[in-house]
């Protein structure tokens, strides 16, 4: 099957890492789009008061994203990439970082010529 | 149920606006965080050669995003906010100007504290 496209979308819950770093968090998107082999167009990171990190790293393959809520211990990821990278090393990595306790990661197929149809995978664990 | 985020990932299949102009993409991003009633950061939008648009748009409530494959007519659309904005107006712009014959949505809840499971709805229509 064919996807022009790759997204995972990352629940992590009950993080250990800290979520309230805006360095911490530019710095992990900028690795693990190293690790995805992706290519790094920019990497923008919004700090609100009183908390809570919204980071996005513009690849040109597509985008990561780390999206947090510290008084939650929550982290929205996603990853989406295209062509030869590696959008599981980019979330295995952040997942090393923000040590979430649980994680709920949905695998969606982008752009699927066969049918055009959005494909879905569901996976739910703890760490 | 309260959630975090609200993310919608939607599929736009030939389309029959102009997938490759890197100004109608860069221009319809920042259109649509108004209309989402969302706070932009910044847009960043790559043209690869010989086509395609990778184009994201950072908004204080998370992001936007349209990859274009032009050879496909195809278009993978994400729009993730957060607090009181409206994702759906943003996507029904997007679907405004590149003008896709199919479409297909995939709801995400983000976020969930109640239960931490994603929560998912499909849609699949043609225009």
């Amino acid at each position: 099957m064919k996807a022009l496209g790759r997204q995972l979308v990352v629940e992590f819950w009950d993080c250990q890492g800290d979520l309230n770093s805006a360095e911490l968090i530019e710095k992990t998107l900028k690795e693990a789009v190293q690790k995805a082999r992706a290519f790094l167009l920019d990497t923008k990171v919004h700090r609100f008061q009183p908390q809570g990190i919204s980071g996005v790293a513009v690849i040109a393959e597509s985008h990561i994203s780390i999206h947090t809520w510290p008084e939650y211990k929550y982290a929205a990821v996603d990853v989406f990439t295209c062509g030869n990278t590696d959008p599981d090393a980019a979330v295995e990595h952040i997942l090393q970082v923000l040590k979430p306790k649980k994680v709920k990661t949905l695998r969606i197929e982008r752009g699927v010529l066969q049918d055009q149809n959005l494909h879905l995978e569901y996976k739910d664990y703890d760490t």
